[in-house]
């Protein structure tokens, strides 16, 4: 493929938070995204943009599909890619019975290896470019995965769970020996391409204070860096937090003791959470992660993204798989919808889109890269076909505007509606 | 097609109820289903029944696939196939924007042939052989419906929509007119190959007291008729109901009052019951029919089997299409699962295809017909293929027996799982 190629269709992305700015949802009926180098060059109506082409450049059609940026799954943990759906349970037992079990084994670097191009294949096959992605506790979990997102130019985060107690003699690591494998794979992997590590404490009840005092380091160490752990998911483990820490105002409180709440800190589920909660994570920075899909399998409760917005907090949208039931973005969205009418909170498509786009960018800082077809961003973006099966065509061919049918979309859609997924202008070549 | 034909594959089906039974699933991993004029003739393990078969009968394999009788969607609107998807509101702002505009236009034969028939080729699709169907208001609706059934030998339930108040003009009927055209409608269709007819009141806040007791005599005078309507969805119905009906001590019972609680008689949603309630449904031996997706996606309620189970009440599993999400009875126990979870109440892979199959066939008191594979059933069924995806076959190898696979198709399966339907032993062709 030259270095310039254009892609026509109705391009949709978004400028700016549907909540925010009435105008933010951008469409363009017949449009041309031209990449350049693997970055956005123009996204514009394609009757001038073709005309400005230099000549000889390839114009891939798909036309009467949607061209839309790629999908961020902003938590997902890809060694528990063989316990999705997997029986019964609430969170801490579900811990015990299927996570930790699994994911004793990705020491092992070739089942590691296969893994993680099983996982990653799974998300380019739903239209996923981006995920921040827990490994294990093992140095090779990390290796497997950067590896294999770096084979195919992907931007993720990833890094090693930190986890000293509380679990399983064979998925316990040492605080200072987490501290020095995080500062190790760090330097072997963080920058390189377009791999960003992420640290990467389970939970506080899996972690000494110890440890969170040096996940903490570690941030304080690396201008920049990522955080990634788990917050206020289930009223049990919250219940256990309390007891763990008794001298903590409030779970997030223990974070925030150790330097933990600040930009680039990634607070997957953020349920049960108090005014005050929401306060502190606004003010300093920090973002939020939705994983409905895992909310409503383990039945831990009900996010409330108004309370995000309210207090200023940064939001993103996830599968959490295993705990989630699918890889599929489109179907988060779905059930996203699904948990705002049990709570009876608005949800529009708009959101969805925009949680799983730029939204998502802007949850994991990156949306100076990521998340829309402003020029020189990373051109990862996806093809959605509409005919995908004879129910969505026909919905589709009803909704009367891009709202609606954005709604048909991530009501009905899955997998089968991502009919390509490009990675900085190249078509994801599955490994299977 | 020869008249005896057998299948062969892993045989999977219940002969009782899982949670009364402990022995009810049963599982042939190389099983031998022998159809005879469209009945089961006999299944059992394919090594003996093969060598029994006569010379010559042909022999379908579906080796690594699973056979299990045709789903039973127990709750389902036919005219609501274009409203799939439609964004927004809880139950009674959803019908005046949604389901009543749409519902005007099956008046017209031709449009309600053309839905009629894209609808039955998504139940058949999606592996649904039975289910009881709502029409509109219009007797063509109904028409078209049965006519469309009648023409792929499928058994269903279908009946005109009675609702003669708070409905707009194009959408009423009148309490003696909707008793005239039932009954006429219940002559031309009912017992007609495997058509049955069902009373169809909407619900108590679209009709008179004059219709519900019209609809009472409706069945009184056709033994072994189905009656379906809705009960108890939503929180602002029910106090309707209760404004509406001031002299009824609760929504359950302004049917009773006219005589509609009783074998046959089959309750869409039934969520916000009394112990009473439940009592009363139990004693009479009327069904429930669980409706997730729906209750989900318009933030209704979380349905309670145990409660269902605990009275002695028959129950049901649904789509609700439109109200619902989709047409899949897999994606629809996917779903039962979650309200389970949310509710803190068990649910299990064998409640879910046990609801869908033979539980379902009782809800609907067809459990002489449909539901398993015992000998002299009609043979409606289905070959679900667990390589359907990637990562279902993936899953569903890792998965240690039947019960877990099931789950994994349950939480993971769609419409792509079903790799063939068969009405009365004859494969399904999708008017497509």
């Amino acid at each position: 493929m030259s270095a310039r190629t254009a892609y026509r269709g109705t391009l949709v992305d978004f400028t700016d938070d549907p909540r925010v700015s009435a105008g933010a949802l951008r469409v363009i009926d017949d449009g041309l995204l031209v990449v350049n180098d693997g970055k956005v060059e123009s996204a514009g109506p394609a009757a001038a943009a073709l005309a400005a082409l230099p000549p000889g450049t390839p114009v891939v059609d798909h036309g009467g599909s949607l061209i839309m940026p790629g999908f961020i799954d902003a938590h997902v943990h890809y060694p528990q890619t063989d316990v999705i759906a997997s029986h019964g349970k609430q969170l801490l037992d579900w811990l015990t019975d299927y996570t930790f079990p699994t994911e004793s084994s990705f020491g092992d670097a070739a089942h590691a290896a296969t893994v993680a191009e099983f996982f990653l294949d799974e998300l380019e096959r739903n239209g996923t470019t981006t995920a921040a992605i827990y490994a294990t506790i093992h140095p090779e979990s990390v290796d497997a995965i950067f590896a294999a997102a770096q084979k195919r130019n992907m931007r993720v985060i990833a890094g090693k769970v930190m986890m000293d107690v509380n679990a399983p003699d064979s998925l316990r690591d040492e605080a200072e020996q987490s501290y020095a494998d995080s500062k190790m794979l760090i330097e072997r992997w963080h920058g390189k391409d377009r791999l960003l590590y992420g640290i990467t404490p389970r939970f506080a009840a899996t972690s000494t204070e110890r440890q969170l005092e040096l996940a903490g380091k570690l941030m304080d160490e690396h201008a920049g860096m990522h955080m990634q752990t788990h917050l206020a998911e289930n009223h049990a483990e919250v219940k256990w937090i309390a007891e763990l820490f008794p001298w903590s105002k409030s779970y997030l409180g223990v974070y925030e003791k150790f330097g933990l709440v600040r930009p680039g800190s990634l607070y997957g589920h953020s349920i049960h959470l108090s005014a005050d909660d929401w306060r502190t994570l606004g003010e300093n920075g920090a973002a939020v992660i939705h994983c409905p899909t895992s909310n409503l399998f383990l039945g831990s409760g009900l996010f409330d993204l108004d309370a995000a917005n309210a207090s200023g907090t940064l939001a993103g949208l996830a599968t959490d798989v295993g705990g989630g039931t699918s890889f599929s973005m489109l179907r988060t969205m779905h059930e996203a919808y699904k948990v705002a009418q049990l709570a009876r909170r608005p949800f529009t498509s708009l959101d969805g889109f925009y949680l799983a786009t730029l939204g998502g960018a802007r949850s994991l800082g990156l949306a100076d890269k990521l998340g829309n077809f402003e020029a020189g961003k990373e051109a990862d973006f996806i093809v959605l076909d509409p005919k995908a099966t004879p129910l969505i065509e026909r919905r589709y061919g009803i909704a009367q505007d891009m709202t609606q049918k954005l709604f048909v979309l991530m009501m009905l859609g899955d997998d089968r509606l991502v009919a390509r997924t490009y990675i900085l202008g190249e078509p994801a070549r599955l490994s299977a």
